[in-house]
Parts: structure tokens; sequence; C-alpha cells
């Protein structure tokens, strides 16, 4: 039997709401990033484990927007799996993520999460690889912890913004200047063909002064490769707040430059063409793109 | 102090060459296949604990025929490390190898073994991963024996021509037909762009009707990909014996289709164009390649 209840139900929620209003100002006030940085790792080695099931097993398929753009079963209840845990352990903050369980988002004010669930999709349904989980967190527009888990290489690439960046155990270099000529940037085939976005030959014009182009099919994990020194460069002309929240803020942290593909700075709440890499090889890239907007070439502008 | 030898050097001389015309003469009569695959399987294991070392410390990097075209102490000490063990455990096999300590190799009689001992150089000098050792081994022109090793990820790619192919102790399934508008296809930048090989329209023309475009920067490292069934096809303008020697092997034991991008039969001992896939893909893929021909499109030709 229940207990009489020692406040009444208008007592509570004057309190509950004071309660949350107190402990939202703590939370901005004096967050503890530490905090939340464990948690995302713990919850995405807890997702992991369920995903790494999950490509043994079978996988139920749909097409979202295209045949092209692909959607599992997994992606939904891995997205709903990480709001559970925000939602629980995080009551004031927002969250903006890939399969629509999260908030309608409007503003940076606050704390927002950038949760993409499976990163990848397509490589999880076709290859059961080279799919990542990848968490950035912003409080007032300003990236303050990121986790990207490449789940089957079991490499974590994560950080705490100003504590260094990390793959695993190991401290990330300061990256150094570069230059296009002896870098490997990925750019993935749909740029340099036709397309609606980009003149290829700006594209292409980049990739012949690269040393080689890769593309793996993940944009978390391409991030997370400029980040880790072992590509120096990346280009895609759509990527979603969630695809790229988390690397930008890696890539930050370890003194990248990333802009949308002109050179305007990215636009947290949208989707953005994006530049990114070492800063030699984003400047190269980049006047690449302006010469070709100077010459008439037709690069997406907003 | 030395003994006095039991046989005089002309003896030996003698001797020796009797015994080795015998073994050959056995070898090539009834060779033992798991015997040979055992042993390729335990010296990349070997050779693979050596370049995970070495992708720890210093690197010695020279350029070879481009500044490109990277090759490392790493490489060149592989492949002697490789022929040493085939002189001695196989003296009557010859060797076709990438830096060039294997034999000059006319034709394809006898046990012709193809040797990469990185396939992937740049990514081994770039990414420290996404590289691997190569070997595949034929008689009489009709491959036997492959391992390709992915060092980092740990994957080994094997096959006794015959007894199935694996991926580790995991048996590889039966290919199935494909088709292109819903397969992943790897192919490089280079061949999107301007080339001198092939019109990069044509291998737009494939690409833009393919479900999407990866590029991983090692031959061996796809070709085997496409064994798995994790890719369903591959396209190159240029490869080396060494590069597809392996690949070719495993990908004919699960049923998948190669030739050269026109689709004549690929020359073991020369360069060839490649075109690689599930017999649907392969199909798709070059019936693009030969209307381009038709159409007056260029396409390098032997």
């Amino acid at each position: 039997m229940l207990k009489q209840p020692l406040i009444t139900d208008d007592t509570y929620e004057m309190l509950t709401f004071k309660t949350l209003t107190e402990r939202e100002k703590i939370m901005t006030d004096t967050v503890n990033w530490k905090n939340i940085h464990d948690h995302v790792v713990e919850w995405v080695l807890e997702a992991g484990e369920s995903l790494k099931r999950a490509v043994k097993g079978h996988l139920n398929v749909e097409s979202k927007s295209s045949p092209d753009d692909l959607v599992t079963n997994m992606d939904k209840q891995t997205e709903q799996f990480f709001i559970n845990k925000v939602r629980t352990s995080y009551p004031g903050h927002q969250i903006v993520s890939e399969e629509g369980f999260g908030d309608e988002v409007k503003s940076t004010k606050g704390i927002l999460w950038f949760i993409d669930p499976i990163d990848g999709t397509m490589n999880f349904v076709h290859q059961k690889r080279h799919f990542a989980i990848s968490v950035g967190i912003y409080e007032e527009g300003v990236g303050k912890v990121a986790v990207i888990y490449d789940v089957i290489s079991g490499d974590i690439y994560h950080c705490i913004a100003g504590h260094g960046a990390y793959i695993n155990d190991e401290k990330l270099d300061e990256l150094d200047s570069g230059e296009l000529k002896t870098s490997v940037v990925a750019i993935n085939g749909t740029w340099l063909s036709k397309n609606r976005r980009i003149d290829p030959e700006i594209v292409r014009g980049i990739a012949e002064h690269t040393r080689g182009t890769r593309s793996y099919g993940s944009a978390a994990i391409e991030l997370a490769y400029v980040a880790y020194g072992i590509l120096d460069g990346y280009l895609s002309m759509r990527l979603a707040p969630w695809d790229f929240g988390a690397g930008l803020i890696l890539i930050d942290e370890v003194g990248g430059k990333a802009t949308q593909v002109d050179g305007q700075p990215l636009q947290l709440l949208e989707q953005n063409s994006i530049l990114i890499g070492k800063k030699g090889v984003h400047a190269e890239m980049l006047r690449y793109v302006q010469e070709g907007i100077q010459g008439g070439k037709y690069v997406q502008q907003k």
C-alpha cells in the first residue's frame, strides 16, 4: 500500500520545477565534463556490444529518403538507448540525433548532444564493419566532449575539450601544417562525379594535387582519422550535425581547421558542406574551391 | 677446425643437382599444397609481427618511380624474409615480387610465387594500418594457394584452391550474382579524374550506378573484401601480378569474376587493368566499359 505522500501534487510540482531550475543552473555553471565524458565512453562500449551481436545476426533494413539511404532496426534501437541514458542522467540537456527521437532544437543555447547511433549505415549493412557511434556535446555552441567509437576495430577516439584528444589511451599529437602534395585526403567518388552540389572539376583539381584519395563511407571515422593524423584532409558537400558534431571537437582539439567548403564557418544546427584538414592542407584545398567559384564554377552556397 | 668433407665439391654438386631434380619432380607431381598453405600462414604472421613493431618506430621512406611511389626499408626486408623462406623450403619454385629480389620469370611454367611484402605502402607510411602482405602461388598458371594478411586488423584471408576460402577460421560463402544498383564498389579517385588509362566518363558512369564507392588504398585488401562479399566489385587500371596474384585465387574460389577492364583475360606476368566482382556486378560494369569503347572513349588496350 502506498504511503501518504509527504507533499501534495501541487507543492511537488513547485518543488520539482525549483529543483530542476537550480540543477540546470549548476550544470551550466560547473558542468562535470569528465563525468559526462566517462559516461559517454561507457555507453558507446555498451551500445557497441549490441551492434557487434547484431552484425552476426539478421538486420532489418529499410530505405529512408532514397534507396541508398538505409536505416536498420539497430540505428533506431541504439539511438533510443542513448536518448534514454541522456534523459535519465542529464535531464536538462537537449539531443540532436539522426533518427529523430531527439528534440526539435532551434538554438545552440544550453547543452546539446549530437548523436549518430550508427555513422556509416551502408557499411554496417554491407560490410559489418567500418561504422561508428558518434557523440559530440556542446555548451552554448562550444564543443566540450567528443567520442567516436569505431566499433569493429575497437578504437575509441575521444576528448574533453582543452584536455587533449586520445585514441584509446594514446594521446594524439598536435597536427602539423601539412601540404597537399604529400597528403592523403578522404573524398568520396560522388564529389568527383556529376553532382548537384559542386562542379566536380574543382574536386578533381584538389584530388589530382594530393598524394592519394581514400573513401571509407563513414564521415565520423574519416574525421577521427584526420584528428589522428592518418588522413590529412576531408571534403564532403553534405554532412548533418550528428555526422560531424563529435569529429569537429576532436579536430579542433589537435589544431586542425574546419569550415564549409567555401570557407564560411560551420553551422551547428544545419546540414553543411565540409572542408577539414591540417591547417596547410585546408588552406590549399580552400584555394582550389575559391578559384573555382571565382572562375564561375558551381558551388552550392546556402 | 673443420672436419674433412665426406664428399668432394664436385661429387657434392652432382649429388645436389640430382637431389634437386628429383625433389622438383615430386613437388610438381604431388605437391603438398596444404603444407605450403600452412607455411605461408606461419610466415605472414611472423613477418606481420615485424611490421607491427616497425609502424611503432622510425620508417626509412624513399620514393621509387615517382614521388608518390613509396618504398620503405620494411618492404625490402619483408620481401627478403619471404624469399629466404621460399628458397630454403621450396628451392625449385620461382618468385615474382615487388621489390625485385625474386626471379626474372618469363613463363608461367612450374610453381610461381607472387609476393607483395607490403601492399598499400602509402597506407603503411601515412596510416600505419590498412596494408597487407599478399602471397599467391600458381602451378602452370593455375592458382593454388592464396594468403592475404591485413596485418593491423589481424584478418587473414586464405585458401587452398578447391577447398574453400576463409577469413581466419570462417569459411567464405559462394558469392551471389549481385546487381550494380545495390552494390558497393572500390574505385580510386584516380580513375574518376583525368588520367592516361581510361576516359573517366566511363568510370563515373559505373560509379553513378552503384550504391556507393569506396577506396582503401590497398588492392590486396580490396580484392579480399570482394572475396569476402563486403565489397561487390573493384576496378583499377593498373595492377602488378604481386598486387592481384593472391586476390584472384580467392575470388575464383568463391565464384567471382575477374578480367581486364575490357573483358580480356588477365595476364599473370604483366601489369593489367582489372575488373573484378560478383558475376552480375562484373557483367554490368563490363557493359559500361564496352559501351564506352564502342562510343569512341579511350580505354588503354595492351
